[in-house]
Formats: C-alpha cells, structure tokens, sequence
C-alpha cells in the first residue's frame, strides 16, 4: 500500500470501501506521475543527445579544416558504438543493482528492465551522458590520432571506465554516492554530491583527454622551433558558436533533467514547494554560471591580448557550464555567479600553464572539462545550501553541506576524495591504454598524413567542395577561383564507380 | 459516465454524492491527462519539425554549392506550402472521419476541431510528418529540376497522395489500419503495423522520388562516357553531419511521439506498465536500430573502399531509422539491432544496384527512405512481439504478431500488401505527373543552367560570398584570394536597387 | 482552503473527514499542476532560448564574412550580459509586483523567489524574452557599429528599457495589461492584448534598431554615389536558413509558451476546452502566418525581382511570425493566414521604402521587427474571437474584443497607444543614448576598419580558415587555392604565444 493510500484511506472512512477507493484514486495519480517524469525525463534526454550534436560542431570548426570529416565522424560513432555499448553492458555496470560499491551487474542487454526504478527511459537518459564522455577526450587528442585508436579507446571509456565511475558516485550502492540507498554508509557521512557530473562526466572526459594528448604530443607545428606556442585556428568561428549554443542548450537537459523525476514535493503537498521548483532553480544556476564565465572571459582576454574573442569567449561560458554542474541543484543563484568567475579564471590559468608546458589540446578539452570540472566540485563543497542539500538529497537529516555555508569540512573531504580518485582511476585504466596502443603504433597518425589531414588520406576526401570540377574547368585558368582540393589531389583508394554522396 | 467514474462510484458509496464526488475527481484526472498529453504531442511535433530543418541541412550540404540555395528553398516550402494544404484538405483526407476507408471527410480548413479526439495539436503532429514526406522526394531531384515543377508536385504529394495513405494506415476508418475502429474487420484479421510510418512516410516519399529520378536521368557528369559512375561530392560533409544529428533529434519525435498520448495505462493502474514505458521502449528501439545501421556501415564501406566515410555513415545511421520506423513500439531492443544491420546492407546493396542501372539520386533517397522503409516493414511483421502489439494496439484479442516470434503469417501478409500497394499508387499518381511535367518542358532545367547551377540562374546568386568585392579589389590582383563566383558572374536579373540581404 | 477542495467536502460528506480528505486530493493535483506547468515552461523557455542560436546564424549568415565573428559575439553576449542584467534588476523592474502601472520592485537578484505565481522557471521564460529584444537591435547596427557600443546599449535595453514596457503590457500590475489585477480598472476597459509580444519584443527591439541605424547612418558601398542601392550580400544563405529555421522551431516557445501554464480548464473540467486546446490553437495559428507569409514573399518576389529568392522567402517568414506574435492565441487559424498574407507586404513595401530612403539595416530588422510587428499589433485588435479572448483573459466578461469580429474599437484604442507608446518610449531613451554614444566617438568604427572588416581589427582574426597555411606552402604557389586572409593579412595584435584555438 502506497503512502498516498495509507494516508487517504482514514480520511475516506466512512466510504463505501475507502481502503480501495484510496487505493484507485492513488494509483492514477501513480500513473500520472509515469507520464510526467518519463515526460520530463525523455525531453530531457534528447536535450543531451543533443550536445553531441553541439559537441560535433564546436570540435569541427575548432579543427583545421583538413580534418573535420575526421573529428565529426569520432563524433558520431561516439554516439553509434555508445548506443551498444552502453546497452549490451555499459548501464549494467554502472546501475545495474542491487550489487556492490564498485560495480553493477544487472540490466545486461536491458534484460529486467523495465522495472519500477528503471525503465527505458532512465537507460535513454544516461546513454546521452556517456556518450559526451567521450565526446570531449576526442577533442583533446584531435587532429593527430589514428582512427583506429579513437575506435578502441572510446569503446573502453563508454563500456567500461566510464559506467564504473557513474556507479561510484550516482548508483545506489555506489561507495561514495550521497544518495546511496539507505542503510548503507555515506563517505564521511557525507557522500558526494555530483549532481550532474563536473567529476562524473567532465572530470572523467578531460583526464582522459589529458593522457592521450600528452601520449600522443603537440600536433607538428603547434610549437615553433624556439619553442613559441603558434596558434593553429580551428577553420570555422561559426561552427564554434552554432556548438556551444547547441551545448548551452542541451545542458539545460543535462543539469535540471538530473533529478529523473519532477512530480515530487518538499514537505507539505500542494504548495510550491517541491521539485518542480528545484528544477528550474537549477536552470537559473546553470544559466548564470555560464553568463558570467562567458563576461569574464570576455573582458579578462580583452586585458590580455586586446581583442574580444568570440572562440575565447565560447570556452569560458562552457567551463562555466562545467563547473556548475556538479552543485547546480543546491546552491544559490548568487553563488553561481562566483562559480563562474572563478571558473574563467581557472580555465585562463590552465591555458597559460599548458601553452608554458608545451601540452597541445586542440579544443582545451582537458584543461575546461577537467579543470573546470575539478573547480566546479570544490565549488558544491564550500557553497551547497543545507536546505537544498536536504531536499535533493533526502532522508538522512544532520547530513553535511557546504564549508562557507556552515556546513563543516565533511563533505569538502569527500570532494577531495572525489577528485583524487576519479583522476587516479582514469589515469590507470586510460593512461597505460593510449600508451600500449603508442606503442603498438596505432596512436599516432604520420607527419606526413598529418600535414596532408586526415579527410584526405584516412576519410575519403575533404570535408568542403566550394567549387566543383566542372565549372572552375570552364573558368579558363584566368579567375582565381577555389579549386577543391579534393578534385586536385584525391587519391581515391578505390575505383570511381563507387556511388558516392 | 466516464470508466473512472463508474469504477470510483460504488468505492466511495459512503459519501454525501459518491457519484458526483467519483466524477469531479475523475474530471481532474481527465483534465491532468489532456493538459500532459498535449504537453507530450505537441514537444513531440516541434522535434519532427525540426527534422525539416534536418533536411534542409542533409540536402544542402549532398549537393554541389552552385545548388544550395535551390535544394534549401524547396526545404523551406515544404513546411510553407505544406502548412497551408495540409490546413486546408490534406488533414481533412487524412483523419476526417467519420468516412470510408479510402479517403476522410471532414475538418477541412480545421472545421469541427477541437473535438475530444482531435485537437490542434493532432493537426500540427500530423503536418509535421506530411511535409516530411515532400522534403525527401525533394533529394532525389536535387539538381536538375525546375523551381516550378517542385511546387506542383510539393502540393500534389503533401495535399493529396501522402493523406489518402495515412488514412489508409493510420486513420480509424482506414481499410488497412491495425488499430481500426472497434467492429470493422481488419486485413487479414491484423491489418498493417506501420506505427511511424517506414510505409507512410519514407516509401511513399522514396517511391515518388524514384519516378522522379528515373523520368528526369541523371545530372550531367554524373556518369562518364564509358558509363562509369563519377561522384559527384556534396559541398560540405559538415551539413551532411548537422542535418544527420537534427533528423537523428528529431526522429525522437517522430517515433515515440507516435503513440499521441502517454497518460495511459497497460492493465491495472499504479504500476510501471503503461504507455510511458512503451514509449521509452520506443525511444531505445530507434537508438539501438540507427547506432548499429551506423557501425554496420562504418565497417562495411571501409572494406569496399578502404577509407572511413563519415557521409556514408551518416546515411546508413538514417537508413536504420527509416527501417525501424515502423516497428519500434512492437519489438524488442535486441530486435532493433538486427533491423538496422540488415538495413546498412540493404542501402549498400541498393546504392550499387542504383550505380549499375546508372539511376542518379544525390541524396540516395529512394534507397534511403524507399528501400530500407520496405525493409522495416517486412522486418515488422518477422519480429513484433504478441505483448506489445497487444498493448500498443488493443482491443482485439488474439490478433497476429511477428512470424519468427510465433505469431503466424498474416501480419506478414498484410505487410506484403502494404508495400504493393504504396507502391502502386504513388506509382500511378506522382509517375504520370512527373511524366507529364516532362512532356511540357517543365520538368528538368537545360544543360546550360545546369552546368552553372540553379542558384545563379534561378535564385539570384550563389548561396556563399566568402569575400566581398571591395576588399579583393583591394587585393590588387596578386593574392589568390577567392573571389566571388557571384560578383564575377552573377547575370542580375533586376536592377542593382532591390534591398536584398 | 483551494476551490477543489471546497467543492470536494460536501461531495465527500459521508467520509471520515471529508475536508481533509479533499484537501488531501485536492493538493495532490495541484502538486501535479506545478510538475505539469513548470516542465511545460522549461522546456518552452528552452525553446526560446534556442531562438538566440537560431539569430546567431541568421545575423551571421546576413553579414560580409568579415564581420562574422563580431555578429556572432554581440549574440552570445546577449544571452550572457542579459543573464546577469535581467536577474540583478530586469526582472524585477518588469514582474516585481505588488508595485504601481509603471515598474516593478521587488525580485532583485531573484529575492522572495519562488513564492506562488513567481518560480525560477518563470525568471528564466522571461530572461530568454528579454535577450530576444537585444538580439533584433544588433542586427540593424551590423557591420559598422563599435564594439563597446554594443555593450552599453545591450545592458541598457535589456536591463532597463525593455523591462519596463514589458510590465507595462505584461504584468499584473501593468496600466495597460489586458490581464491586469483583478478590481484594477483596464486601459479603454480593454488593456493591451499583445500576447507573445509582437509590440513588446519585436517593436522595441526593431525601434531601437531604427535608431541605430538611423544615427550611423549606412554601411560604406551600401549605396552609390548616385545614391542607388547596392546590396551587400551576406556570407552564407545556409547560415540564413539554418538561423531562420531554428527561430521557427523556437517560435513554438515563444508563442505557445506564452500562456505559462497548460493545466487549467475553460468551463466545466473533464472536457477537451481547456488551455491545452487554447495552446495547440496558438501553434496553428504561429505555424499559418509564417507558412501564408513565406508563400506571398515568393510569388511577390518573383514579379518583383523574376527569380525565386530563399533569403527574402526566410525574411517574409518571420515577419510572418512577429506579426502573428501579438494575437496568436486570441485569432482563429483563418485569421491567422490573412495575418501573414498581409505582414509579407509590409515588409516588402518597408523594404522599397528604406532603400529609398537610404536607411540600411543589413537584417531589415527595423522593418520586419518593427513594421510587422506593429501590423500585429493592428491586427489583434481587428480579428481577436470574443470567446477566445474571455478565455484567455478570464473574469472581466464583456470585454472588447476584434472590431471586425464585432467587438467595438476600445480594442483597436487601446491597440494604437500601445504603438504610440511603445514608439515613444524607445525612442526617448535609446535614440538619445546612441545620439549621446555618436557624439562621444564611441558608436561608428573608422571607415578604414570598415573596409576591412571588423573581425581583423577588433575580433583577433577572421571567422573562417579554409586552408592552412602549411598545405598551401606546399602547393608551390603553382595552384589557385583559398589562402588563408587571416594567415596573410591578420595584423595580430598580441604575440603568438597566446593559445588561440
């Protein structure tokens, strides 16, 4: 018997048969509550699904245009071999419970799904997320990797090393999840509250992407030979904007659709207290974490280099977005703001500290998505509000929260823990990875298909045919026209009767 | 008295007015349940709207540059044109009843809407899905065909042909429908579980495209002198990718949102069993069939032609979902895999096939949405399953399912007709008035504009201006800049005094 | 005690305790109201932010590819400087009721949210207005406007100017809302109908732009010296669709989204006529006026310039929308399609008379915004229903309604103040701050960076790098390849030992 039955059933009394009619009138706000979370839960989902979209372009047009085929087809088999991945094991491992602290091991191939906890969409929501894993350490090793080892190490990170990570921290029975089922034992007390990731995804992606960059080293002319950083520009500033925009949108499913459900209340039934307005609490946090990041960057470059720079300025408003999503369910308004700030700051620092240690990251994968991401979990440790820290995460009262807000030091412990272990874990599964595959051979592609680009020697052709043969043929040699590389130097590996798009 | 009432009435037999009080409780529910389902639908529909912009993008960037402007227009006019038909008789056709099976009567010009089954938001979903059968006939002419027969055969195909098959399909009164009205006897005792439309939607714009192609040739050059096939690359594979992940977002839409409503439940209330989850079920089928047609094909063309193609990816990705369009609420995940690896080789085998009888389609729609939609529907009735399709299509106990599943011949047997017969009625509509459009010069456009590309003969200018006229003169002539083909050899067709952008 | 629950008691009389069993009901549904309306707004509110994406493309894809980069920054700084603006003060200058009929006072920095009627989720429906507004000004001062301008006059309009109008017209307090608090007496017993707000979005955001375009004057080369329009063509048609598309698709937020909540019955409960219908109607009728607008574009185009223009047919579309945007929920869909029909030919008559007037905005947003917006406006108060202005405005029976349908011209008054108005008040505040910013220096840049693009001199670099400079130095010189403008000419203002992506 429900509790809404429970409850309701006394009052009824003098009913007919109040035990049932409590009963069926619960049961259908039951059902109401499927087809609203599951509502909520599957836009949600496809508001994720939708950064990789984001993800593709702001990684194509931050590439050199000789290898946007390459950077955007990782992009879409991240999606494509996650899907099966992720079906045929991924969530198992990772919510696949009741199980251990380290590892699920239930829901192989979706087999007892669906059941009250877990339904499809629940699976749908959290494939999203491990595919943007992925999706930012392809980033940080673009333009240089072969494509055979993007296959390996994406397949590894979205089957195995990113569900165990999820496990830990947002299962059930995960060892350090601050929602861990009751009973069992929090961290410190405390557990870790990473709402939506900025250690479970982001943390994981740019630690990832920092092993495979440093592996692989800078692409060949990113630093000249006094050792100068030189600027490789990515060949579309709007591709990067139509990214980040794309990612900006789709994190408002990303950070508010992390509750699952939205038909929950905070105390006393019928008021405007309840999820609901959690949730949008945690769009506006979001939203303003990456506000002032973008400002700051803005005008913080400006100081530093004298122009206002659109591509710097994306970056920012993303590391905003990175940080906050770990606390962005239970802080303040205002303190998503100093999130932000920070976070600009971070980033900046990180850049500066990469260009001096000669670490080339094309898209600054492993210094925003890690290092924001690691700023973002301190952040939640000092600045999580008790009130929301004990709504969102319910039924143990007294818990801790953040240090600034009164809350003592405990959750800030488990926070550090948090982040040594992620980086620990990463570094030994992904680290030795990309080095056995260095030295196999399979990681890094030739200088020479290197200066040639990828699209051209691995993928077919280039990615742009602004004019085709035919009428720069009829052009007489006279205008200066663009020829397409493509037609003037393909070496088509295969006989042109192919049916080509 | 509503089944909520009746059933609530006696449960509360005790109260002053159990009657009143069972139905001012079940009004509420009825209430909540109008106010989520069209929430539902009408998400559902803006995701199949963005599905044209999809389009628009995917057939942009198929096509030569000198074509952009040509191909995104008809885009843009689909959903215009499409619009106003479909307001003014295409829905009528198509849903009108009460009617015949053949064609609807009603709701011409949105008369009579809203009633209890057919709100504005069943219209708006429901032209969401017209117009995209248009956009993909659109891609198999691409190129070649006059601005003037796009419009008639765009309104003759939204207005007309598509609604009579929907009815056909998917209205209650439908001859074929599998969830025709109580007391009407269905085909073969099961009639035709098209639930998204594999049939409805991509064969019947798949076969109209490939009369099209077929009565039009194919584009100049697209086959050389001795007969081989010559690829005629798209323009940017980073379209091809953007459009690819809009369609891939907004198939969310299209198949989920299928079911209309998700406030329902699948036997007793209160439980995990209802329409929510068929729908998360939905949302993981597309997934799992679009992700494996994608790998399928990744691997597949690196054997044929030794490379990664990242646009051969794309369009396998879309042939898996219009393959599992029409069975994703019947069968299960690992069902849909098997779907979308057999329909990677079904668009491979066809896209040969199409190279051999040199048949010139440059988006490869026919063997796209006709081909693997043919497939997905016999694929249906080999694979659904007796559960869901007892509950996805109810009322009608001891109906068939899926033939490998144990459920007889008879789905199969209506499938098989299902394809004849959008076969034949596409085939003797839209063939004779491609045939006729022909025979009037007002299908293809001349060799000469076709060499120079429609965009400058018919549109104005080339869809991009790289670099404007006063700088490069500024050039002076010694740099290799490129210079606008527009302001080269634009012949503007009216004075230099039109404000255009 | 809520209405529910009042009606419910007696039902229930002979329960236990009927009151508390009805309250225990009743706020079961009111808890399922605020899941059911907040992940109605949200996901509207997401819908409307992805309009700012949707400007972003289309302002980009208008501009010379030189300017590309400042567009594009002055659209994501929008949505940023506006995030932080509209929370410190817009919000609550414009919703921080109890206050008086001319602005708001309470809410700053989002103080004593969430109460009832005031959640997070509405600050963010509203953020994503107020950025629109900013977002149309920037396109009328494109390609010549100083950058620190822009930041001033964005964080004036955003922050001060358009909140204020938008409590005039849109709060409960507003003196010329149509909705305004019960017991307040209505401007000519009417108020202002202008539901989504083709006057408070689109007119301010266009008259500001007129202003600003009015005060700069013209881009260099915009006309000749014999004083002939000349267009300046933007980069990208793509862009233009692809940034066309995306605001239609976002439209769907704006308009529909507008009435913020979905559950709510009009009449006796359990009935289809309720909001939800009230809200699909709203999307019918948007998606009638833009398709009927698009349509009138082409064919009156083609008379006029004798080809078929896709740029101007996505312009004629969305004034189309901004049109529709003030009576979109109070017009039936007949209506709708005289309100496109009409709003294509203002527009193209607004364009015939800027161009002779030598007034340039490179969007014609002034026109669109400002023009159809303020045909919109007319409009509503000639076509408004009696029936569905009651419903949408509920307890003030009697009320004025469309002067064609019947209801008197109190509406159409009350409509007309509303353009004075509005006209007035923009033009009093920012006609003298861009006045102020010309004479101080601060809004033009020199001809010279004109002429040379503002990405060079102010934005670090070009937008696009189509070849890099490595393959083009081992192309010997001998091929006519695009060479990077930015490898060549980019005066690079800070030393290439910054990171740059």
């Amino acid at each position: 018997m429900s509790s809404c039955s429970s409850e309701l059933t006394p009052l009824l009394g003098g009913a007919a048969n109040s035990s049932a009619a409590a009963d069926y009138i619960c049961n259908q706000f039951t059902d109401a509550g499927f087809a609203i979370d599951t509502t909520y839960l599957l836009f949600s989902a496809y508001l994720v699904f939708a950064m990789q979209l984001g993800f593709a372009m702001l990684c194509a047009g931050s590439v050199r245009a000789k290898n946007t085929m390459n950077i955007m087809l990782t992009n879409v088999l991240d999606a494509a071999a996650g899907g099966l991945f992720y079906y045929l094991f991924g969530f198992a491992f990772a919510f696949g419970g009741p199980s251990n602290g380290f590892i699920g091991k239930h829901f192989f191939g979706l087999k007892e799904v669906p059941q009250s906890n877990f339904d499809y969409s629940n699976f749908l929501y959290q494939w999203a997320f491990a595919i943007a894993a992925a999706g930012i350490t392809s980033g940080s090793i673009a333009e240089r990797t072969q494509f055979v080892a993007y296959l390996i190490y994406s397949a590894f990170l979205t089957g195995f090393v990113y569900p165990i990570v999820s496990h830990w921290f947002w299962s059930g029975d995960g060892w350090a999840a601050a929602g861990r089922n009751p009973g069992e034992s929090l961290l410190f007390k405390s557990g870790v509250i990473d709402f939506a990731g900025s250690g479970v995804v982001h943390m994981v992606g740019g630690i990832a992407g920092l092993w495979g960059a440093l592996i692989e080293g800078p692409r060949i002319g990113r630093f000249d030979h006094t050792g100068r950083s030189v600027a490789l520009r990515g060949h579309s500033a709007t591709l990067v904007v139509l990214g980040t925009f794309l990612l900006w949108f789709g994190w408002y499913g990303f950070n508010p659709g992390s509750f699952n459900v939205i038909f929950k209340t905070y105390g006393p039934s019928g008021s405007i207290h309840g999820q609901w307005s959690a949730v949008g609490r945690t769009a506006v946090t979001t939203t303003l974490a990456g506000c002032t990041a973008a400002l700051t960057t803005l005008f913080g470059k400006r100081l530093q280099t004298g122009h206002w720079n659109a591509v710097d300025v994306c970056n920012g408003l993303l590391g905003g977005f990175a940080a906050i999503t770990s606390g962005c369910s239970v802080v303040d308004p205002w303190a998503a703001i100093i999130c932000g700030f920070v976070s600009a700051w971070v980033l900046i620092g990180l850049n500066k500290l990469a260009a001096t240690l000669k670490f080339d990251d094309p898209l600054e994968a492993a210094q925003l998505h890690g290092g924001c991401g690691a700023w973002g979990i301190i952040f939640t440790a000092l600045f999580a509000r008790e009130k929301y820290v004990n709504e969102v995460y319910q039924g143990r009262p007294g818990r801790p929260y953040g240090l600034f807000m009164g809350g003592g030091g405990r959750l800030l412990a488990a926070h550090v823990i948090q982040i040594l272990v992620i980086l620990g874990w990463v570094s030994c599964t992904m680290g030795p990875l990309f080095f056995a595959l260095h030295k196999l051979g399979l990681l890094r592609i030739s200088a020479e298909d290197e200066m040639a680009g990828m699209d051209l020697t691995r993928h077919g052709g280039f990615a742009y045919v602004y004019h085709d043969e035919d009428s720069s043929a009829h052009d007489g040699g006279g205008g200066f026209m663009l020829k397409s590389a493509a037609a003037r130097v393909e070496p088509r590996p295969t006989p042109a009767t192919t049916n080509q798009v």
